[in-house]
């Protein structure tokens, strides 16, 4: 699945991903308008918002990106209808030709893992059928369990052709509060990536191995490091943009290859249209918006890559 | 929360939860075969299977425990219709007057983190409305991401009076991975404990707070020092039975007052029938079966507390 991930970036010369996070207080008013005279002002309602914004974002957005990253807990919110929104978007995205990051950071043991593993990226048999639940390409994984959570999903990346970014070291404040602390001179993070490494390499067929790292964009010397120590992992990359994250600090995230790295945007793409520089655009014309968000982006950012 | 399943505890003399994880291995073959022949073999199909399968031995055995912990990967794995059986079985366990540790391990920062904490504990808002997407009234939580991740939790366990467990010290075979790794003298899973017993104390009232942690019956030492560690915490126990914690291993997860620990059998209960032990019963009696399955650990752990 990298393999397919890095043909788009390459065919789009965009190393980027549109973080599919609706919440309903950026969905446009009329879009929640029109949802809640369909459904009412219920569960099924807010699911039915989320939806049509994302449809309208997606429908302006496809042509010029690789891969969306929708992020579950923001559907998961919403109840069933919420998750029956989520997957509805993984299987447009699909349709419209893009990689489908489930940015789902599950992470558990043994069979509970590969539960996990079979919603999101294989297959569960019931009697002599076999269905795939959510059917993403990647999901994300948290690493706090060990090989013990991880092995699971690595059995199902090699069968199905699918793959992991682990939780290296993230883009928030308090990312440091583990990750950071030091064990024998090193980083908690720096072991977590040199096991990503060492899992990667089990799975891996070419320059980049289905399993891949999150690194946050808000730490650029850290992802420098950890480029180093995963020289064969995709790293996905949070924090760009509202976060705080700038085009200046990704260098150190790809490799030489201008290849290594997936920088993932969220409210910066779908809520542009509340950014005062997109304003002009109007809150009818919030696809719009987030087209030329997309636009800015890559425009921002592929001068960066080596 | 914790004060209602503590008075629950002590009702029943029954410091432990069962985890309702069902796989459809598992499942008795009359089970599946009835809800086959109504759904198929189908998502729906497995996810009747599982549902009438939890139903059955909840009401087998619902008087002598004060809690159930649904796996929700157990459930996820069949799609929406699994989730639509995660929700019935909450609600079912709450009919019946059980406490509901939602086993969730969902863990992310921020907006994200407050998403899930609404999802399973408290409340969205939708237009003018409020509803309880899940409503367990524990989950789960994985700490990796560090107090971001988990201040929106103590934000939804304030306001709606729920809790949460937080994993400190897992109970799998590589859990030491990461957990065990030594900083400045001292375990990563002190350091995370240490954290627990300080976000505990944000919300506490009485003798034990709201955040509670995830320790394994599989390693006493640690659960004997991790007890020292965060003394108002409520210890969740998983790993006895089937993943080889024994009885005489639970002491020190207890504090003198009798109190402080729940222990958790899963597959060892709801899977009862297949052992050796309870094949008297037979398949159709399997709910029998995890009824005794609870005595005998009811008999088995209580000699042990302090």
């Amino acid at each position: 699945m990298i393999q397919k991930l890095i043909e788009k970036i390459v065919e789009k010369n965009a190393p980027i991903v549109v973080g599919l996070d609706p919440m309903l207080s950026y969905t446009p008013e009329a879009v929640k308008a029109k949802a809640f005279a369909c459904c009412g002002e219920t569960l099924e309602g807010a699911a039915e918002a989320v939806w049509q914004y994302n449809r309208a974002i997606v429908d302006a957005v496809a042509d010029l990106i690789p891969a969306v990253k929708p992020q579950i807990a923001m559907y998961e919110q919403f109840g069933i209808p919420g998750l029956i929104a989520y997957k509805k978007t993984i299987d447009y995205c699909h349709e419209k030709g893009l990689v489908v990051i489930g940015d789902v950071k599950r992470g558990d043991i043994g069979s509970t893992s590969a539960a996990y593993a079979a919603a999101h990226l294989g297959k569960v048999r019931v009697g002599e059928k076999t269905y795939a639940p959510f059917d993403e390409d990647f999901a994300t994984v948290n690493p706090y369990l060990g090989v013990d959570g991880i092995q699971p999903f690595l059995d199902v990346c090699e069968k199905e052709n699918k793959g992991i970014f682990v939780l290296v070291k993230t883009s928030n404040p308090s990312s440091g509060e583990f990750q950071d602390r030091r064990i024998d001179g090193r980083a908690l993070y720096e072991l977590v990536g040199e096991k990503v490494n060492a899992w990667g390499e089990q799975v891996r067929r070419g320059a980049y191995s289905n399993v891949g790292a999150v690194v946050g964009a808000t730490y650029p010397e850290m992802g420098k490091l950890l480029r180093q120590i995963m020289p064969h992992a995709y790293i996905l990359v949070p924090g760009y943009g509202a976060q705080g994250g700038k085009a200046a600090d990704l260098a150190p995230y790809f490799n030489s290859d201008g290849l290594g790295a997936i920088v993932n945007s969220s409210r910066g793409i779908i809520a542009a249209y509340k950014q005062e520089r997109y304003a002009c655009f109007g809150e009818e014309h919030f696809a719009e918006a987030s087209r030329q968000a997309v636009e800015d982006m890559l425009a921002d950012i592929r001068p960066v890559i080596g």
